[in-house]
């Protein structure tokens, strides 16, 4: 079976265009969810996406719904939607496995900040996706949804690839890295990773520099998901909260965007650069001015302030997991995998002064894209250095190994806490390469409208 | 039994000053720990600061202390010192029972950051104390090591408690609004909160201003078992962690001191503030000039902008501690104190925006506390405002009941995350008061040579 993924045939479930049936009586919630469950039926065999799910309370959910579409009174634009939770969020129903059989049997009994709000907002919590371990590099048993023989990114990998097959319109993944918008990357779904804090994080709040970011089929259902959370239960604790309105910004055409480089550029395959720079002549063509590094003495200042954005944030986030990691080890003396153990020795190497020393960099990092704001609306670069790598590959980023594909385009915006997009633009021989926008923090809203206006505007492009 | 506490008696039991006969082999830290067991065994019955124990656990680790002592080879300053650990922080010897029949079963078998820590330096786990309810108002059953009628303070009640009456030399307590200065000014202890990240917090990272800081004897093991803790654990995520030296400061004169008056000054009884204003006039005669409101319009302007701090620390932790409380209800149905359900009432009426106008009242707040470094070398005022009240009080601030004492003077550090140290430097009606030095951020090992020179240089008062 070779990889099958055509962007100008592909059509991702969505779900805000279905509403207005629900508003008319012409379909309801539990149609939609019945539809849901048909393809999951249909492909999870292979997909092997969910590690969980609670089909008696989704349909239970998705009647209540009905019936308050039937009385006129939605809780939201997302009263009905089934969503997939990444196995990372503790939801009362169901446990809370983390990718490691270490916590085989860890089961909570409550919902994580952005569950409660989902649920309040009348969205279905109908099941739990894989992650790799403890959302870090190893891996768990999901494949691709455009080919079984390749991965379908990670850590998010389950929320990504339940979208990528169509089987529910919207997922939450968590980044600390990369972990959301590589595996949106390879498996075609829009995906944001909000600004650093905009959406409540709930008990996971031990790293200084992870999100919580959301899958969809579509801009308008990923918009309608993040703002609904982040209206109920906020942000992090400290930070204000996504900033913006009840509905996906208006498209908006970018004056200038400014090519990023990052650590992904010398490591883009030649097909995927291509198709790359097809689509920058495209948005040049539409009267996007385009700028480069080699052409802004600032861009330049900025590119060398991420230039090892991958080591910093390794190194962040192995001194920052260190205790929780002890802990695993004192109490069940093994059990993790050689990919965690590797972080685990970095982490035992890092004195105090080493973590300041990485934290200040990181603050240069943010002063240099501060430093760019004026010069362009946004950012472009690839979501990743080309499309899904096979299952049986083994890649290396700065000592840590991973087979889920490699975050050199995506440890930057992690870095940076800056918000950024990714939008289903490319195919590679057959299998999907995403174009993210990244923004200034706390400008999501008008970063949607940018991503809106390039996927409504630029055709996607095959090589 | 009248309240008996008379400064220029009282000898706390000190830690720094045993080590050199252990070094010399005419002690050792297993006889040390013998006779702290000795005091708990006489005075817990009434003191009643302790939830659990692990006796032969510190039994042993205090033979293995003993080895290293023997050996030459000791692991830091607290190798060998019993520790008491407020019963918030998880412990992988004991329950987390967090002073809520909700977590009567919680044991989750692995140790905080800071507990990690303090085992890596050879320190002694001796027990759990408590803690009011989820370290809320709501108090659990110690009473004060000066008088079984009155308060400890709270929320670290045990952890003051066992410190005034000697039980262990030091011990961690951790504070959002006022939970380790006000107990500790109950109770004659030297306490620090330091700067807000300045000691990881471990799994507890939920709310936007919480801290750990450490009850002792004296200011030596206080800086002690800060500092180690930060070598090893180092700070909250994203914070540079605890800065200074492995030993306490040297003694530091300041030039100048500001009165603080925050929403402590109206409140204060008259014989606390005759005792404080006569403090005042020691510190002028010993060369410290003393800065007042009136006498500086940056001051002036701090009062103001600091003036709301219970209101503003109120809505900010009860937004923060919102979905978590939602859970209790959710998964117990009831179970929560008339206390706690009151501030999730005023959770639930908070929205996003009411939450971020309050952090961004503490960010102005933060301002004019920074516009007033250049001034004086450091903040005092009384740590509470009088002594401990009785068991049976019921005081109210912002509509908040407490009855372990008002966080008038202590409200204001925790929004302003800067460091404080209390000492035990006044006596009203046979009850301790604390006075308390505060710097800003990140200058806490320099307040502490503040805190030393005035605790060595000015004699306590009895009034």
């Amino acid at each position: 079976m070779s990889a099958q993924y055509n962007p100008a045939e592909f059509r991702p479930l969505t779900f805000h265009d279905a509403v207005p049936a629900f508003k008319e009586g012409r379909s309801n919630p539990r149609k939609y969810l019945e539809k849901c469950l048909e393809v999951i039926e249909a492909r999870e065999p292979v997909l092997r996406a969910w590690v969980e799910m609670n089909i008696p309370g989704a349909r239970s959910a998705a009647d209540a719904s009905t019936k308050r579409y039937q009385s006129g009174r939605p809780l939201s634009s997302i009263d009905g939607m089934p969503v997939g939770i990444k196995d990372l969020l503790m939801t009362r129903d169901m446990p809370t496995r983390m990718g490691s059989p270490l916590y085989e049997n860890n089961f909570p009994k409550q919902d994580s900040a952005c569950i409660q709000a989902l649920r309040a907002a009348g969205a279905i919590v109908l099941g739990k996706t894989v992650t790799t371990e403890l959302g870090m590099s190893h891996p768990g048993p999901t494949t691709n949804p455009f080919s079984p023989i390749h991965t379908p990114g990670g850590s998010s990998s389950g929320s990504a690839a339940v979208i990528g097959a169509g089987m529910v319109p919207a997922a939450i993944g968590t980044q600390v890295v990369g972990s959301v918008i590589r595996p949106a990357s390879f498996c075609a779904n829009y995906a944001i990773k909000p600004t650093m804090g905009a959406l409540n994080r709930g008990e996971r709040q031990g790293f200084s520099q992870s999100h919580l970011g959301v899958h969809a089929g579509s801009l308008a259902d990923m918009w309608h998901v993040s703002i609904e959370i982040a209206k109920r239960s906020g942000g992090d604790p400290g930070y204000p909260g996504l900033f913006g309105g009840s509905e996906l910004r208006a498209a908006e055409r970018p004056t200038r965007l400014i090519v990023m480089e990052a650590q992904g550029w010398p490591e883009l395959d030649h097909d995927t650069r291509g198709a790359f720079e097809d689509l920058l002549s495209d948005l040049g063509r539409a009267g996007v001015e385009i700028t480069r590094r080699s052409e802004h003495s600032l861009v330049e200042a900025f590119e060398r302030a991420i230039g090892e954005s991958l080591e910093i944030t390794r190194d962040i986030c192995a001194y920052e997991m260190r205790w929780s990691l002890e802990n695993l080890v004192q109490q069940f003396g093994g059990g993790l995998s050689d990919s965690l153990t590797s972080r685990l020795d970095i982490a035992r190497q890092m004195t105090q002064d080493d973590y300041r020393l990485v934290i200040s960099r990181r603050e240069t990092a943010r002063a240099a894209h501060a430093s760019i704001a004026h010069i362009a609306d946004a950012i472009i670069s690839p979501s990743s250095i080309g499309p899904a790598p096979r299952l049986d590959n083994k890649g290396v980023d700065s000592g840590v190994v991973h087979t889920t594909g490699l975050p050199n385009y995506n440890a930057v915006t992690s870095l940076l806490g800056a918000p950024t997009i990714t939008i289903p633009m490319l195919a590679v021989k057959g299998l999907p390469v995403g174009v993210q926008v990244i923004g200034q923090q706390h400008t999501d809203d008008r970063l949607a409208g940018i991503a809106r206006w390039i996927a409504e505007t630029i055709p996607p492009r095959s090589i």
